[in-house]
């Protein structure tokens, strides 16, 4: 790994061997690149250490089992909370279903509210609308502010006590803006509502301390924290997983099966039915380690200069409309005039900028912003100031194509 | 890659790098050790080739798509099945749980039944368990042979037209004992219940054909076919899928999300929502490109001739009981008379032999072995005689031990 000194800009592209010399790529809200420590880690669980967890008596699976809670604990102390209040899941998505089956699904009756907001990703959509069905709760919208974040005094005025839960996301997939968490939960719990929050672009840019923010869900996911895929992490405050029935049944989850009654472990083994990704879970904890030893404080520095850049660079050119708050982090959507943006994505492709074009999995702002898609380019802890030279120089391409 | 000649009895040790010179590791129907060509295909994934799948416009997220579409197709022909067939889903348990959500639950009503065996695995009993408490189903159990096989005589008896679904193991992973798919499928369709068959055990060790056994579900998991964790495959047939709900939602599930509306796309997308875990899904690939090429036929006679090798030696120990039917496949459980289990499996560890000890996550049916566990031993493509040969001198020290 690259050494770093307190205030160098990150210069950590070495750290990463699938971006070659030459690549910008901007589509790390879609999913970020891996370090060379990560896939070592992953190298190392499967080809020298490699076992089962949980049930093997040798040495080994034993030495895996105790690999396996290490990242849990390891999990635990990166966003501030108890090891016992952890649990893996495959991604985010999967967090949030699962709060949505085994949370809302028992509590939820007709005549209840969930609010989300308009900015919100499928993700943190359609899982309550499934809960919603099932339960006849009705779902209310949070508008956004005219620069696009969340509009929280807007969302003052919208709760009342029917609204039973609370789901929002800490840092916009498509606009990098920042939720005020805090506020957010306080204005929950005053009317006796539980908050969610999607943290899936807020761990890999911010520091995040879920007892600090004092929610009481909170998800993301391990394969846009420079960790592997297939692996995320649903946390949520111990007294409400303990009450909360199992969602998935299978091996792990179970204190005792007959066929005549089964009864189930505690939280967190609660809600790991079957084979864990155990090396996904070990994987993880290098991608913590590694972004730790970094600090997020630095990390998210690096991005809001880089979005800076970004932004002053692209509202330079006259064609592009730039969504999104101005301190948005580390995401910065945008339209070229007159281009889809899907032909604004494919020429810069030819230059060797990678990013993001089309609806990035929330139709619903992309109704609110007049726009069938964006185009987006997001930022990690590998990019650089060549990077956005590379996107400005693409764009000004396109807008010469098209101009 | 080890060169096969036909008729050689495999030798494959050198493919894998996490089993050390002397180590006898017979803990693979827990999970299985993993080839160089998985691992290295693991590597080349996160460290050259590595993006997202389904939405990048940039080539190398297009080739990543690619890549991750070509895994379902090869699971589709290694299966038998059909490409839009195949789910990715974490495992084994996650694709018996989908099936039980999604199927049983609309499905089922008061006085329905579900079908299962004596010998199912927690995943295989747990989830139906939670179906019929949802649906007012009631659940029978198909009880085994003098041999510790499912009796299919039994179950043409006990099947009625109330029972809607069947449920149970290709392989029993305690026992290996080795399920007649096609009969019991007959029997099941007889009724006009459907089938599902848990192939955990059995897609490492056996041919399987999901077309020629004719069932309707098929489920198995990827780290137990020397793939890589998190990632497994539900089999369904796509008239049975289609009809079926969407089970989580998120990105990818969608056709079209509104806060009024929102549509589902077809199946397999429809069962796969959020970023899915794209280096499992080309891992697998490489896993059943590693057993195809020695081919499941071999397989099966280099493990069947293992188990025979095992139950004869161990049966010559006075002091052992062997459990499981002679021709089981690659698993033998036993126990040492007056021994725990866990002190046979901790004594063997001491000599390098790794095996298994406890409910192998199967307690209804070690209470009807009469035994709170056994000791197992499972064999894979790296084993050979001298693990036979290592295991039964620790079963001879444990029985100098505590004799």
């Amino acid at each position: 790994m690259t050494t770093l000194t307190a205030t160098a800009p990150l210069d950590l592209l070495a750290d990463f061997p699938a971006i070659p010399q030459g690549w910008a790529y901007l589509d790390t809200a879609a999913t970020s690149q891996k370090p060379q420590p990560v896939i070592d880690a992953i190298m190392r669980g499967y080809a020298r250490d490699y076992a089962t967890v949980h049930r093997g008596v040798y040495q080994r699976s034993a030495d895996m089992t105790l690999a396996y809670e290490a990242a849990r604990r390891r999990v635990a102390t990166f966003i501030g909370g108890r090891e016992d209040e952890v649990v893996f899941v495959r991604g985010a998505t999967e967090g949030i279903n699962l709060v949505a089956q085994s949370w809302a699904i028992p509590n939820l009756k007709p005549g209840d509210r969930i609010l989300l907001s308009q900015l919100e990703h499928h993700s943190n959509i359609v899982p309550w609308q499934m809960a919603a069905e099932r339960t006849g709760a009705a779902i209310d919208v949070v508008p956004l502010t005219d620069d696009h974040r969340i509009d929280l005094d807007a969302m003052a005025a919208m709760l009342t006590d029917r609204h039973k839960l609370v789901a929002l996301a800490h840092v916009s997939n498509v606009l990098g803006s920042v939720l005020d968490v805090k506020r957010a939960t306080e204005l929950a719990h005053g009317v006796g509502a539980k908050i969610l929050i999607d943290g899936c672009q807020a761990v890999p840019r911010l520091p995040v301390n879920v007892t600090d923010l004092g929610c009481d869900f909170y998800v993301f996911s391990g394969h846009k924290l420079y960790g592997p895929t297939g692996i995320g992490v649903l946390w949520g405050r111990h007294a409400l997983l303990d009450a909360m029935p199992p969602w998935q049944g299978g091996g792990s989850m179970i204190d005792r099966v007959t066929f005549e009654k089964t009864t189930y472990a505690p939280p967190p083994g609660r809600f790991e039915a079957g084979t864990p990704h155990i090396i996904g879970v070990t994987g993880l904890h290098a991608a913590i380690d590694y972004v730790d030893a970094i600090g997020l404080t630095r990390i998210h520095a690096h991005e809001t200069a880089l979005v800076a850049r970004a932004r002053y660079a692209l509202s330079a050119l006259n064609s592009v409309r730039l969504f999104g708050p101005a301190d948005s982090a580390g995401i910065v959507s945008f339209e070229v005039q007159g281009v889809h943006p899907h032909d604004v994505a494919t020429i810069l492709d030819e230059g060797d900028v990678a990013i993001r074009a089309g609806h990035h999995c929330a139709q619903p702002l992309m109704d609110s912003l007049g726009v069938a898609a964006t185009a987006r380019a997001s930022f990690g802890v590998y990019n650089g100031a060549s990077d956005i030279d590379a996107l400005v120089k693409g764009i000004e391409r396109v807008t010469r194509i098209f101009g």
